[in-house]
């Protein structure tokens, strides 16, 4: 989900350097203390956003709801907030960005009571007419409750003149492009659903007798629950209070293309995806890059902790040693006020420290997962030649980033993506780095099993780094009059 | 500092499993906005006390009191909270352990206003005959605030009979036995000074004419100051308002005997301690624990974070690859309800998860820093083949830990320690590992730059695993009647 | 405005003995500083409502809404408060009885974004139809965010067809019946409103050049504004942001039927409402329960603080001394923990104590404003007793409560209304009183300047004490299928 | 108790205009949950300190301690709160005035542990040569904890010589001048005391078997509990833990002098002290000023809620109607922001509001408690002509206040008193009254049942009114260097 408005490019924070999956979901059904389950499954998914949390619980005569600002170990862990959550199904919700008490309202899931009953939704993604439907929902009479795109989906619903919840919720779908993920909950059943494109990951599991959703594996292995199988592009799948599990394909079957920057970034490197350890793809993809870029170097450096994997990848293959010459700080979390003069510091500086013991004397590769704006890379390669490296490599385990994402990950405005505005040696010179190399886009597609990239049939979701976005972007198009074409900057080769 | 209470073993929770450093202090004089400098360097000592923080400033005419429960940025990064301790000298504590908010009294900075005007005392370590001394003031009339055994030393000042503060001071600390770094503040000047045998770390560091003191280097780091050296054992140093910097020894020129744990554990691999990075003291006790405990196996797996630079070193001697088969989370810190069936979960799987696709089926070496209790070990061990691995070897960076530690780290008594309990083989059934060795002491005293552990000429307190404690511990034998030799248990040879 | 529910009685608290006017609503088009000016004007309404409180501004750009649990002076006396609510048009609301967190989406002023733009509605009042209503506008879609009746409002303007936003209001005012007194605001205007009856009231004033809406005219004088006049029973008043005035008037001219009971027990003294000071009302209600009910004792005692004027009436009128008998503390609140035993204490006793040495011995009358339940009366002819009082007399300045309100007030269930169950001498024992009167519903009327209640031409809603409602109550017909008829127990002659 | 420190009046609040008691306290001795029955007593005794309230339970082995900023109802009205406190035996305080979180040191009761045990101390008055103990205990080596002068008693107690507690406390009195009513809790026994004069009230009850003190009897009326006697000036009440009772004289029995202000202002009117009714003494007061200024009027009206006893006697005496003219708010506590223009309040608007309807046109009588500054009466007058009123009288209830008070009660500084400075037809000019009155010393006496004031036999503190303190004031002397004589102002003939 996505906070949706018309002022306002819908992806925020012009401070932040780096790229944000914008939520993670749960679901289970038919498990003791489902509320439970639920905080652990999230507490596992914490990763995919740490600004606020939330759990519907159904004990087959209530919804109840509890939603809070913050971890979820913060609202979800005490005795107390579980038994206001009773009942053996619930759904759970973790989102990145909010701010203010205000946004309150756009914690998910959300929940309503609709003519049918209660129904409770959790959505990872972000859907790409979602103002266009605002609109057309406020002017029939629907009153919103919050900005977040997700509400249009349960407006769709309780307006659908279908008879069913079921063929509702699908006529609601249907209506709707981009990329969703999506648990829902009604006093029957709980629904599972991906978008056609399968654009976000949505993973199902067996708990005993209960049935799991959640956006990635790792959920299912703090509860101790074992992998079913991935629910496919364009499923839904209906889990009723038994245990009794239907699939639909209200969509047909079209060819999946989830998202590959999931494989580069956003997931636990303990993850399975696709059948694939999102681990072993990050060191395959380290490798890749040690032969497409190879560095005449003593050691190699990762920019923790995302670059670790890739790192170890590159060392492996390039037979150079892998040592932690930056450390990083775990205690995060705010911005201090800089004292007037005197000390030197930064929110990078706050964050990591360079082991200026190891690094003093070093010609180094630093090993990142991505450069956004560039700033945290010129500050990091800045740190480095302080401590004293004689010289300083970069090489970044994926491709340019030239393309905003619109399907749910926070991602600055297109005009602010250093690789959309400058060419690589050009972004060497930025960062003030030795040398600078990006894995290619062939090698990516390789460290996924692919033989190369093929334009004729694409498995993945790509678009950050190529501009070819799967879907339509209506409100997009609505806002600049023309669509993608009148981005401020033209597209980079 | 610690709690003194004299039905309570001054160590607590009984359930981690875990070493704790108790506390770390910091100090800065002559620098605008003194308190936001302390609050970047207690930050950077956030490792070493999670629980609470203080700062106390001073303005020229008054002291500055904040403390609060909880990270150096929950309590210390928002403008109002620099507002509220104006001045240019301050000096900043975090610590480890406080429960409810009647804890808060034990947080330090201590303040009081004394005869001779303000008084205010950060303390790491712990004084080992703070309840004799305490029976002794409270008997002539002293009234104390907290259960610190840090507040003995303030009322020792304000009741020595000595005309001068500074004299009152060094009149104090020759009362008081056991482990101390101080950094302390009046009205006209800072005092840092470490026990006569520097048991717990102090530095010195310069940020351009402002003069600073820390636990460890790291705090230097974040601030842009320069490293000076080393506050030497049993050395008291003066800086007046001005910068006027005085060295004083009381206690003559002791040989100093620094804790060796700080290079196996409690202190950040980016500090640099006694002239050598921990990093790199830390990739050679890896090291040789590879030459002298050598696993035939694939892979070399750290126990994250803290065995990961062993790990490293451990791999680069042995020549096996190193590999992150255990995710950790850094999401932590609070217990969740458990589910009352079907979820099984425990704190260690919500802190780590098995990479599994990576580990199963190998034959894997695991490499931990410490056993404290072994609990986590057991659960480690478990977990890795529960996720496959054919063959588990656990590697320990540090000797067994067979006793308690008096000056100011966290362990729990001496009869809940495994290694007080069990030798090596019953260690290594107790954690149902395939074989586990611990580094040698003398492979500890190489790693660290000497031949060997030389009895004759001891540079290190290394009482934890020898159980030579280097002071008396009146307040213990006290308790027991008899001092260490009634411990519950016999000294492990 | 009330809550409304399938299940529940929409009127609450079991335990509560006293009545409570459930809302106050205030507004202001034309004052710089509106909110200040808002909260002001809601401090003076407190009494209408104190449990929770809001107040929504519009800058001539955006609304800007502000809500909170308590009284308005703990959430509006801040200037941080007050500068989250910048403009010169605002309008809040106080409301009696809110329960929990979640209370927070029923605090008014409602606000929701239709597609004319922004609508903000404060509610005095209840709405009789409201689950009707709601239940056929869920069956359409809508979306409910509350479970306030105001809310039924709400979505009945965003759904109407009428072009003009003033039409879509009446349009839903057409549909809704029962009681209210509505302050609303659009980006274009100030609309204030009365049911057809002016059940409840409503008044306008003038601050310079600023047009005020308040519920009682204290509001008025606290903010230093000017009483202009009533707005009168179903007229609908438009003040746009320049501050013109147009009347409408959507129902004709009906008569007028203000609630009787705000004169009684609901405004405040200082109020003056009807062109007649409530204080002289109740003095004159006194007066007519010295004529009507004489009693043989030696002091006049009201039961504080609402019985205070009608007791002063009750002793100018019969020559008796009027004397505290009764002391009442302001500190109140709170339940508290009982003693497991020994100390015997009550909710009256921690409101009330008995003036021992006055009324030792003494024969008393005590005058209070109505019974509800009867068991503070008890308490209090008990406590008397305790005291030493000869003997206990009680004159109430209402006629017995008989029926339930359902336009606004919060009223037991009738079930438990002391005087739908019992005869006045039935209940003078169960009170334990030795003498029991009300003053008669022709003596009320008296008071209120009419020779005596003329069943023809009923001048005000007196439903509480004759169960002739003024209006149609769905809701209640369809709860119980037949309407006022199957209340639980008979009408009272 | 009261704040003490070198630079600031004891007696604070600069914009105040009115007089505070300070402090009420509670102790209870052999209830169970004694804790919860101490919440009651101060819950009556909250008109005496309404900023923090504290209590200290012993349960037979360890002392419970629980303080915090507000009223008794916020902090102790839980049952999770009563749950901290266990135990038999408990004391308690409500105090006025304490600023901001590090305030929280200097809420009572004061807790130490001393050698001989655990020691608590709930203190009502002020220690007039506090600061001079103060600065003789801190050169000795003492270390306070807060700025209340309370604690030197506990400092006292701490490093006497003597050999029992009783005998150390003893000895700590004999060394501190001023007021003081006490209520002390020790692991043995509750110790209660009054200064030699009795200038504080402390009274003794009972229910059932416990033993109660508490500084005015509405605390019994609460709880149940049946007074027993006054604790005389200068007695020291022990009672032990079996409830066995002993009185101690260790000041002999010197002629007592309670604060005549207590029957004009603090006390509540439903308590009885040295025999009388606080209500009746009241109603006195106003019949003799009725005697002594009678005024050609309309109506009498009192100022709420203070004045209302006294103009009862005031009508009763004159013949003329009670009339409530000022309706006074009990939703007050906050400053609320002033909007930039328009609207025109104050506190006192927002406090008591006209009865314009009553006022309008006649000639009144307006009866006050006293004069402090005058800012109140003089806005109170005009609020009067405003609303219409033809003439406004007014008539104070007790002498002029032309003297600070240093035992107890917070009064602003003489400089600052408007009967310090101006004579009364300068006062009647000021508040712009068409005219002025007090009553007269004698007329006070009268009203407490004396004959006159008998200069050479005085039976009460009235140094407010006449300057004549009855204990030396060391403090006050050393801060002028020659104590009252040096007051800003001359005294007032």
């Amino acid at each position: 989900m996505t906070q949706v408005s018309d002022n306002l490019h819908p992806f925020g924070d012009d401070e932040s350097d780096s790229l944000h999956e914008e939520c993670g979901v749960f679901g289970v059904v038919g498990a003791r203390d489902a509320a439970a389950v639920a905080a652990l499954g999230l507490h596992a998914l914490q990763h995919r956003g740490q600004e606020a949390a939330g759990i519907v619980s159904y004990d087959g005569a209530e919804f109840h709801v509890r939603r809070g600002i913050g971890h979820v170990a913060e609202n979800f862990s005490a005795g107390d907030a579980i038994a206001e959550l009773p009942g053996s199904v619930a759904i759970g919700h973790v989102r990145y960005s909010t701010t203010g008490g205000a946004g309150l309202r756009n914690i998910q899931p959300l929940y309503a009571e609709l003519a049918a009953g209660g129904f409770a939704i959790a959505h990872n993604g972000n859907i790409s007419n979602a103002l266009h439907l605002r609109h057309e929902l406020v002017s029939k009479g629907a009153i919103f409750q919050s900005t977040s795109d997700t509400e249009v989906i349960v407006h769709l619903v309780a307006t659908s003149r279908y008879p069913t919840l079921l063929d509702r919720f699908v006529d609601a779908l249907r209506l709707v492009e981009g990329a969703y993920a999506l648990v829902c909950m009604t006093p029957k059943r709980m629904i599972a659903c991906r978008d056609p494109l399968g654009i976000r990951p949505l993973i199902m599991g067996r708990l005993d007798n209960a049935v799991v959703f959640a956006s990635e594996t790792v959920a299912l292995d703090i509860i101790g629950a074992r992998f079913d199988r991935e629910v496919e592009a364009g499923e839904l799948i209906e889990v009723d209070l038994d245990g009794k599990i239907t699939s639909h394909r209200p969509f047909g079957k079209p060819q999946a293309r989830p998202c590959i920057f999931e494989h580069v970034y956003f997931s636990r490197p303990d993850s399975i995806s696709g059948g694939r350890s999102i681990y072993s793809v990050r060191k395959e993809i380290g490798a890749q890059l040690a032969l497409e870029a190879p560095a005449d170097v003593d050691i190699v450096v990762p920019v923790p902790d995302s670059g670790v994997p890739a790192a170890i990848g590159y060392a492996q293959q390039s037979g150079l040693p892998f040592e932690l010459g930056i450390i990083r700080s775990h205690y995060v979390g705010r911005t201090f006020i800089q004292p007037s003069d005197g000390a030197r510091t930064s929110s990078v500086s706050r964050k990591h420290n360079a082991n200026r013991a190891l690094v003093e004397g070093k010609r180094i590769v630093l090993i990142d997962d991505s450069i956004v704006r560039g700033t945290t890379s010129l500050k990091i390669v800045q740190m480095m030649r302080d401590a004293g490296a004689a010289e300083v490599h970069m090489r970044i385990a994926s491709p340019p980033t030239t393309h905003s994402c619109f399907y749910g990950v926070d991602t600055p405005e297109r005009s602010k993506l250093l690789a959309a505005r400058l060419q690589v040696e050009a972004m060497r010179e930025f960062i003030q780095a030795d040398s600078l190399a990006f894995v290619s886009i062939d090698g990516l597609y390789r460290a996924v099993g692919e033989e190369k990239r093929d334009p004729e049939c694409l498995n993945y979701c790509d678009a950050c780094f190529t501009g070819e976005y799967p879907t339509r972007l209506t409100d997009l198009a609505e806002r600049t009059g023309q669509g993608e074409l009148s981005l401020p900057i033209g597209k980079v080769a």
